[in-house]
């Protein structure tokens, strides 16, 4: 049941995306590597928020990685449903439905008790991951630095080369 | 990312047993048959189940499974969590001490602002879980029969014999 690694990976690279400079890009290798994970995984991760229109890819020998909306325009839970694949925590599959005792299928107009409630349970999850945005992450990683990671940021960025198109 | 199948098995199955008259008790494998579901794979659900103290399963020719407490003590989280294994949602990995621009260990104090916010939504996910409890489900069930199921149930349990101890 619990939610895919590459959440927590998925969601990292969108702040850090969110924290670049304006008109900046990173190749997905270099922010594979600035979060100590191998490049092939992460990158299929990546791959599903460029579908999903979260993250752009631009080609090219000054290309990478950059968001594709402004960061106040991505929640949270735009980021862990695009790497979920849209897919909601509890599923009903009707087993009421099922076995000897099962009435017949017009009988089942509305959703079950049990599922009333696993539904619900989803949609407070879910509304707790859309109040908050990139940009709120943005803000609040700003205010609460960790002691030297900008500074090493910085200079590992420039050391590599890996910020592009600034 | 979803819960489960088990969750709903195990949901009904304890609806089911929360229906019983007091002192029955049903077979396991009749009571996969009722939600028309293979026992073996539902009989692993069933003893976590036993395992959390939610189910009783009482022995000999007159056995079968029971609720091991009153409905109105075991909650849909309770049940959701001993079929997940009592994880969370949302596991963070303090990816944010990885890579080449971490700092020492020791300054990172505090959960990051993205595991905050994902806490917090299974905080409410399972708030609503906690909510709910097998005695609501009963009355809900109760109050909205689906047409012929309790009658077709009722014979079912008799031509059977899945009922013991009543
Ligand atoms: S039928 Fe799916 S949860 Fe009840
Ligand atoms: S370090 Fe785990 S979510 Fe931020």
């Amino acid at each position: 049941m619990q939610l895919s690694e590459t959440v927590e990976w998925g969601l990292h690279a969108c702040l850090a995306l969110a924290m670049m400079p304006e008109g900046a890009r990173i190749p997905a290798h270099a922010l594979a590597e600035y979060h100590g994970l191998k490049p092939s995984y992460f990158s299929k991760a990546m791959q599903k928020l460029v579908a999903a229109g979260i993250v752009r890819s631009i080609e090219g020998r000054s290309g990478g990685l950059a968001l594709a909306r402004p960061a106040d325009d991505v929640s949270v839970l735009h980021i862990v449903m695009a790497l979920e694949d849209q897919k909601t925590l509890f599923r009903c599959t009707e087993i009421r439905q099922k076995g000897p005792c099962a009435a017949a299928p017009k009988h089942y107009t509305a959703p079950c008790n049990i599922a009333r409630v696993m539904h619900k349970a989803d949609a407070e999850w879910r509304r707790v991951l859309a109040e908050t945005s990139l940009a709120d992450l943005r803000k609040s990683a700003v205010a609460e630095p960790i002691f030297g990671v900008n500074e090493a940021t910085q200079a590992w960025l420039s050391e590599t080369g890996a910020l592009r198109g600034v």
